[in-house]
């Protein structure tokens, strides 16, 4: 007996009939014996309404407070209806709010960060022999106020749920039946993998393969949550995200991943003076902007250097401005922004232990005659910036250069 | 500076302009220099989406707590969106769902009754300078489950709200400017009263004019709460709800009141013995069906006696369904009823210290040829159940009998 947390999207609750199928999965895995908590987003399309009520209100500036009251309703109908729906089945169910979970925050609204999980109240359900059915999305703060985690929060709740309750599994049901080499929609050639390390998901899953979100994965390495990412649509075995094995560590490189959502900013002729790049940084956090990579020359002797940075596309123009003050501040010659690159990436845990990855891409990039604009390394990737335009040529050329479309036995040099 | 509770109705937020119309109202009270604090509905319409989203989901068997969770959403868009326009207009606002002001209710869901309104949150923000959005209709039981007051709860919230706050004033907003010697649309020609009494209002709510829902007039008898009923489209003084003073003694009848919302039921030869009233209305108290009107003749030497009542139209199968077996088992002879019936009523607090009322309303049914099927009498009321298709004609010819299209100080025999 397994205790598992099961995850749907908006997708899969978007109508009663998918609502009843959902609840059928869940009673399902009940009746194999199994402690089922389940967490769900809001029905397709209603975030959107809710946030086009807020922005018709408002213009646009609004209480991010108020933001999350009026938007956490989405998931909080869902659990609602999913708990009548098991209910329904003949199995006793019952619905959690964030604040009812609890499931902690900080008072980030919008885009809050969970805190803490308290698994007391949902144990105690199991125990009785209930589903429990938990709302995505949503925590609640110290001062008592509804929070939500941001688009594609409900990952993360699922996993975080999951980590509190020190599930068996944590299965995340989407539209696609696992994840894959690189997306198939760039490569029809791409192929599903049966495991893949936090790690290796991490990067993926940061480099824009939408799969799960990011701070999901965080979550699931920090507390080694065992996530499955399974098809909504038909069964199957999908992808496990493990722990490294020496198996993994044979496969050079796992997958290509891409992303268009970020935008480059560059600080050209910046004082070569300490507390620059943290007030430059600074200024950004304050603002709630992420940055991505980071990339900054040695200056050998004009006493200046370039600071070029990647943030999301959504918030370039509000970099760009607020960047304006500090940026004239420090003395720095100029501020430039190009909003139109797209970020390639190879991922593999391999790459510890083997070379001439870097070499091998560069050399499929230029056979293409494809342009690096900034190049990122980590130990189990190698991210290149290149224009927009080129991007989905560069997938398919280093998904071909690293014959993922093979079996990982069958690779040349692997 | 007084503290308001204002209340508006879903029509009044139906719409993003009329929201914006409400926080203008909201907005104009506090700059007043007036504390204000804010009860509001779903959005119209909202509250029976949801429902049908459970009912197409269920089939109308579901968990009462999940139906809760459903549609307490509505609610909650509303207070979120009101915030929002609030601010915008450039005083800060706060939303409260049930469970954060707390408002404590008993569990049964969708009928809750309110145990308890914490008001030391409210008064805080109310000291900061903010208005204050609650949510009506819902609350939180002492589980932490969300509980919904049952429609029109809205009104009680806000009535439970001013009495916890200790308010000056609950301005409950509506689509008319007041309460009416009777309901406009059946008697042209009544008249806007300038203050009723508590007990008035409470046979007049519990008689079935829709004005104020009866708890929340109850609520505010209880607590002395000065309620205003206002109108939400002009400017008015509407109708103030007080304690009784001598001017009101000196009307003998204030107002016809009229519901069709009632059946009648009556078990035919009960066994003149102790328990067995007991028996039949404790039956119909387990299953949540509220009965108004009773009567029992008495028995003289047959042994036997008949049990009329009336209980809310909606409940009135399952109110027979369940009556079933209690009658069977006290060996009463028959379990007979009636959904087409009216109940019509002249309510005064003048009754009290005059006579000759019940005389001159029984002559004028039976002028217009009107059957009285049945006759309950308070200190400040007359009530006569008639058949259904009489209905209108009743009201028009009270309200004429007693005079109520004059000014009270013109009326004969006042």
């Amino acid at each position: 007996m397994s205790l598992i947390v099961q995850k749907y999207g908006g997708t899969s609750v978007g109508t009663i009939q998918r609502i009843r199928n959902v609840a059928a999965r869940a009673v399902a895995a009940h009746r194999a014996g199994h402690r089922v908590v389940v967490t769900v987003s809001a029905m397709a399309g209603e975030t959107n309404r809710l946030v086009a009520l807020v922005e018709e209100l408002s213009g646009g500036d609004y209480s991010q407070r108020e933001y999350d009251v009026v938007v956490a309703t989405g998931e909080q109908v869902s659990i609602g209806l999913l708990a009548i729906a098991i209910d329904s089945l003949g199995v006793p169910a019952r619905s959690y709010q964030g604040w009812q979970v609890r499931l902690v925050t900080d008072s980030v609204h919008a885009k809050a960060r969970i805190l803490d999980v308290e698994a007391a109240n949902i144990l105690a359900d199991l125990d009785a022999g209930r589903i429990v059915v938990v709302a995505g999305f949503q925590g609640v703060d110290e001062h008592g106020a509804v929070t939500t985690l941001g688009r594609g929060g409900s990952d993360t709740s699922a996993v975080a749920i999951a980590a509190g309750l020190k599930a068996d599994f944590c299965d995340i049901y989407t539209d696609v039946d696992g994840v894959y080499t690189t997306d198939p929609r760039v490569v029809p050639k791409a192929r599903k993998l049966d495991r893949i390390s936090y790690d290796e998901m991490l990067e993926m899953a940061s480099l824009g393969a939408k799969v799960l979100q990011t701070r999901s994965v965080e979550l699931a390495k920090k507390y080694k949550v065992p996530v499955r990412v399974l098809s909504s649509l038909e069964e199957g075995t999908g992808t496990l995200l493990t722990e490294e094995d020496d198996d993994m560590e044979q496969v050079v490189v796992s997958a290509i991943a891409f992303n268009r959502d970020e935008a480059k900013i560059t600080v050209l002729g910046v004082p070569d003076k300490p507390g620059i790049a943290a007030l430059i940084f600074g200024t950004l956090a304050d603002a709630n902007i992420n940055v991505d990579m980071i990339l900054q020359n040695v200056s050998v002797s004009s006493g200046e250097t370039d600071l070029t940075f990647t943030v999301p596309k959504g918030d370039f123009r509000q970099a760009m401005e607020v960047l304006k003050g500090p940026v004239a501040s420090i003395g720095a010659r100029d501020l430039v922004g190009d909003p139109d690159i797209a970020k390639v990436s190879v991922v593999g845990v391999g790459m510890r232990s083997h070379s001439g990855v870097a070499q091998r891409m560069f050399k499929a990039l230029s056979a293409e005659g494809i342009n690096i604009r900034m190049i990122s390394t980590s130990e189990i990737k190698i991210s290149v910036v290149i224009d927009e335009k080129y991007m989905e040529l560069a997938v398919r050329a280093l998904h071909a250069a690293f014959e993922l479309d093979k079996d990982a036995g069958d690779r040349v040099g692997k």
